[in-house]
């Protein structure tokens, strides 16, 4: 039947694959089922709908971001290499069907036989395939146990994927933190995101243990050059001097692992991805003025613009003079992490806002989970980090409670599988 | 300024009212901000974007259901019956304003003054009113402590309003249910319900604190003759017998109090809310055949139809005989739960499906939302879920982890305020 699906239908998407399985599906008692089960009912994608899985990059990078996120991490419930290899190519299998809109493995959620489980958990059935992108990355525990290499990959870990440190004010719970390896899928309708990290964690059974898993709504981050900017949950625009994609050369400079930033060849074309979730003290921050919240951030609410003046993407001027000190005061979160102020680093930020219910002393607990990629957190986010734990009046009202830190390998072309490169460098 | 806008712009959607508010608000520095910051940045809403708030019945009970949902209880921390009301009078004109894609209060997120926090807390700022609906209930403990009246409430007590009894495996969390006040936000942008509940929340502090919240990302019902039916988590069509919002014969029956089915008059048009919190084993789920998970739902999972033939609107024949029984088992879902086990009584279904992360144990903590509006939970929930906890094979996959139970008041038209019929009542 797989065979039959390559041949004939390579790019179906769910809802018709579902009807040729309806109609030609071996050992299914469809009876009466037709197409007019499903005309009409959901619109054909159209191409805009799919983000390629091959490529030189990973996708989930530098693709403008989606709407919705579900990421997790994964522990490894096996020392064997080749029991990881076989994960990371079955994983590999099932993302580039899902983000073509399809469903995973041979009869997908209607699978060929009553006698065996569904290859897909079948809850993003006649849903196009809404942007998704899965993006992977490998975290240091999976190459060291404390000072033993696992899997073989004594010498392959990138001196960039560092421990990263305690920040002033850290209150990172171990449980949402760190991981073997972290799967990041986006994708416009968070179904499909949510139908992607569960069924590679079912083929992971047995093999690898979800960690950890977040939920993200709403995306906080300009990434291509028309999309715009949106507000996180302070009400204010993040992501203004965020690196969009047409920028190919803030890329090379702050993104993606190149032969002269990186010590391991297998990272050529990949990146870092640092994790972060920020609680935000929503309740305390609704109580502040909106004078004491724009000095804080050093913006203006509703434009956008720093204090200094001009439009949302005029350059700040931090030497401009106001009352008492300059008009973007020094301790506002734009002159703490501006890149003037850390020898010209950027990050490629991608993260959302997040509402995990309430904690239970009637607040809700809500905030960013801050999602950023560089090519080496070493320089684009330690010191920025620690300025901002240090100096900035925004702390105030954030607690981090999680950290992560993963080399996300270079893109695949089709016939490899995600990772290849690791396993198979001199 | 709130006098300028309503006398100029009573429609404004929330990227005008910026643009609007930028350009003539006091005190502000906007500087050289016009209109060209937000031009072409998001589409200007269509008329269909805003559900009316006022009616007959509150909005989100038939309406059409929108994508995503964040719903909250709340718990009076006062027992002054005024102060009770002016919460009311506030959360009414909030959601009035919110359901036209407007900022609460004056000046919204961008205040008329330094000196004072924002009205509004800003995210939703430049989002259209995305189908935002906002329903509110009363539990039974704002009526009564033990066996005290609360708020001058004596005898306004619908008999309907009853303590749900235990059911058969119920482990319910304290924690995750009840409450005095129950918020239901939707709309189709999670940011925008989340921005509701917020902000309800905000103008409650120090009046009423928030119980427990979840969000809710995928809706699980067909609620009108034109919406197809979603999939729930165990990948199978949930809600193909559900009421639409055009059977008015069903709705007068199953889902509006009326004259004659309640006993309390200023419930009469509104409704009662049952929510129960349904965490999903999918990973057993994921790991049974298809036709074991046929014959729990006694439906097929591609198309929806009854196991007992036709297509997904096929009235299921349960005395079909199949191999050793009834084709469609005894004991499956819709066997169980079908109007014709029950007198006929039905529920107008409009739960959405959550993940939470992971419990720890490297399983996703993630299932279904139910939410169910029914004139009275005593004939149309109570028996239907005590034959389900009793006999359902579904329920070897399930565990209800929270419940409640809310008198929705009926709609009210401008100029009212929200439960002002209970509170007005003879």
């Amino acid at each position: 039947m797989r065979q039959d699906k390559e041949e004939t239908s390579v790019n179906l998407s769910r809802r018709l694959l579902l009807t040729v399985a309806g109609a030609g599906g071996a050992g299914l008692a469809l009876g009466a089922l037709g197409h007019s089960a499903y005309a009409g009912q959901v619109s054909e994608p159209a191409p805009s709908d799919q983000i390629p899985f091959y490529g030189e990059h990973q996708a989930g990078i530098i693709t403008e971001s989606q709407d919705r996120m579900h990421i997790a991490a994964f522990d490894l419930q096996t020392e064997d290499r080749q029991e990881l290899i076989e994960l990371l190519h079955e994983w590999t299998q099932a993302i580039s069907e899902m983000t073509q809109g399809q469903e995973i493995g041979e009869g997908g959620a209607l699978a060929g036989s009553y006698d065996a489980p569904p290859t897909d958990t079948g809850e993003a059935l006649g849903l196009p395939a809404s942007r998704l992108t899965v993006t992977i990355g490998f975290g240091r525990s999976l190459f060291l146990d404390g000072e033993t290499p696992r899997f073989g990959l004594a010498g392959k870990l990138p001196e960039a994927l560092i421990e990263l440190p305690h920040f002033r004010g850290d209150m990172i719970e171990a449980q949402r933190s760190y991981g073997d390896i972290i799967v990041q899928a986006c994708a416009d309708d968070p179904q499909v995101a949510v139908h992607a990290i569960r069924n590679l964690a079912r083929l992971a059974f047995g093999t690898a243990n979800v960690r950890w898993s977040q939920i993200g709504f709403g995306r906080t981050s300009k990434t291509t050059a028309q999309q715009s900017t949106p507000r996180n949950l302070f009400g204010f625009k993040d992501g203004t001097e965020n690196i969009v994609a047409e920028d190919s050369k803030a890329l090379e400079q702050n993104v993606w692992a190149t032969k002269e930033s990186t010590d391991q060849s297998w990272m050529v074309g990949g990146s870092y991805l640092v994790a972060r979730r920020i609680r935000m003290h929503i309740e305390t921050w609704d109580r502040s003025t909106l004078g004491e919240q724009e000095n804080v951030v050093g913006r203006i609410k509703g434009s956008g613009a720093p204090l200094s003046g001009g439009e949302e993407f005029t350059a700040p001027d931090f030497a401009m003079p106001g009352r008492g000190g300059p008009i973007i005061p020094k301790d506002s979160h734009v002159a703490v992490v501006h890149p003037s102020a850390h020898g010209g680093a950027r990050m490629l930020r991608r993260g959302f806002n997040y509402t995990d219910g309430s904690d239970g002393l009637g607040r809700l607990d809500a905030g960013l989970f801050f999602i950023a990629f560089v090519n080496d957190a070493r320089t684009h986010f330690v010191p920025i980090q620690r300025a901002m734990s240090a100096n900035d009046a925004m702390n105030e009202y954030l607690r981090h409670t999680s950290s992560g830190l993963y080399a996300v390998p270079p893109g695949i072309s089709e016939g490899q599988y995600l990772g290849q490169q690791l396993f198979e460098s001199a």
